[in-house]
């Protein structure tokens, strides 16, 4: 439920202050205080899951749906041009505090920082594509669902 | 439901080739053909919305629970170090096809993109912070909810 160690769950515990913009029974949401931008925001469920492997699908489901409506409110009191969602599994992914959280990140026309997202290109042939394909094939049916 | 200038509704109807990994009633998930990594795939509604603004926070939640399935599923099959996801809206944020769509990003430890989520801070004074929290604050009844 909680873990000792972790920084997330000591703020939800207000052990350790945070600019909370939102809290119901399930979420908390703070702004993240490195942010990428203005309004930088990060929603974290209150129980503890490391990441989107541990954390259960329904409250996954959940905190998308925070997520949109948030993005909408933000969106209309940043005044921002543009938003992303962004939600890092693992050191070799940039998650840097190991408790579930999903990034609300508004972004601004002209930004220093507007380069985040672009990313080079690895080039594959179509037949590693079709190889990389036919590996993930899967259906609702079949162990993923 | 069908934007005809769409090219993703051209894949969603069978009109343009793609590489398909799963496909349910409401979602199919293609490969990126201008991929970050190995087994960068999309998770594409198959109606129409241009952004999370537009989408029904319903079939977010679903896109996001199929994503917390497919991240599973995905990294299992790849043996990825890490994954991301990714969701942006409107070009500043670096959206390219303007039909709601989640990026689902394998990552590998020494891989040459792995730059892509290293931001820039920007530094705000405790005042800044406390007066984006004050403008942002909102509670599930308020406007947001």
């Amino acid at each position: 439920m909680r873990d000792e160690t972790c920084i997330f769950c000591k703020i939800i515990a207000d052990e350790i202050p945070s600019y909370t913009i939102y809290e119901d029974e399930e979420f908390r949401v703070i702004l993240d205080v490195n942010p990428a931008s203005k309004g930088h925001a990060l929603i974290l469920p209150k129980e503890h899951y490391a990441n989107i492997y541990e954390i259960e699908e329904e409250l996954a489901g959940r905190a998308m749906r925070l997520a949109k409506k948030l993005a909408v409110h933000m969106t209309k009191v940043l005044a921002c041009d543009g938003f992303n969602l962004l939600q890092n599994n693992h050191q070799t992914a940039g998650q840097t505090v190991f408790h579930f959280h999903m990034h609300l990140i508004p972004r601004y026309k002209n930004a220093k920082n507007s380069d985040i997202l672009i990313w080079n290109h690895e080039n594959f042939t179509p037949e590693e594509m079709e190889e990389v394909k036919n590996a993930l094939k899967c259906s609702r049916d079949s162990e993923q669902g």
